[in-house]
């Protein structure tokens, strides 16, 4: 038996392990994009907005009164269900990653949005709207890194034709 | 130097192989379903559109001239970038399961909007058509996904707490 509140601490708990991982994921990018720098300002924003998630995801389990030396340890186990895009995201095929990028914006968001769910099941309110707001801001750079996928793909070839190095 | 014909044929393979995983991963998510017998039309409904995806882009690898017996040797080598995802939809968890599920659709998407743009700038305009095709059918399938999750996690909660199995 667990109760709403229980399964409610469980998944902000693996939400804060998650934002850990888009953090490293990132920099990791930010610090690697050489030959498409028009996408960096955007990728440090998310990168801003992604540390201010983790520190309202810890404010939300805070005030569900979570054992905040559980938290070190949720980030510590990276979810399995996170390495494959994590594999993606490490890959130094700038397109791959691009994609894999995409879908972990839209992984988040999904996680963000059934803890809506769950926040107004357990009868928290303002965790139910803090988990939306957060929401939209992943689903607004999911759609961001969809939108550059056109572009990017043209400059890709362009570059791989002429015998540039692409990849990045 | 890579030509843009050239990338297009191996980011097909790599499309034909992720079909290829996407139909085992539907077949195990059918299987399991056992909570959720109301979700089981529509992923019969996209099993059937997926095994219909890859045999196009099987079609669209033939019109290109890509030799057949490379076809086996990408469906069996998973991408690296998938292996995630598909750890994410081998949870016996159902809600993790449909996170994963979610991500993966729209990682299929993106791929089909990156493979649309790389057909079009190969001077391939059928097969272009061809993949926007598919990729809004990824896109109609993520979103399905995405709006099943608050009724499932309601549901979910409900049944853990009253101690009913609740995680498939």
């Amino acid at each position: 038996m667990t109760t709403p509140r229980e399964n409610l601490i469980s998944w902000l708990r693996d939400a804060y392990a998650m934002e850990g991982q888009a953090i490293s994921l990132l920099q990791a990018q930010i610090d690697r994009l050489d030959h498409y720098p028009e996408a960096l300002p955007r990728l440090r924003q998310h990168l801003e907005e992604t540390r201010e998630q983790q520190a309202t995801v810890e404010q939300c389990l805070n005030k569900l009164g979570a054992d905040p030396s559980t938290l070190k340890e949720a980030a510590m186990k990276l979810g399995a269900n996170m390495q494959g895009m994590m594999h993606a995201m490490a890959s130094d095929e700038v397109l791959k990653h691009a994609l894999g990028s995409h879908a972990f914006e839209r992984f988040e968001a999904a996680s963000y949005c059934a803890l809506t769910a769950a926040a107004e099941t357990a009868d928290e309110p303002d965790i139910a709207r803090t988990c939306e707001r957060i929401m939209r801001q992943e689903e607004e750079m999911g759609r961001w890194v969809w939108e550059q996928l056109p572009q990017m793909t043209r400059k890709y070839m362009q570059r791989a034709e002429t015998g540039a190095e692409a990849k990045r």
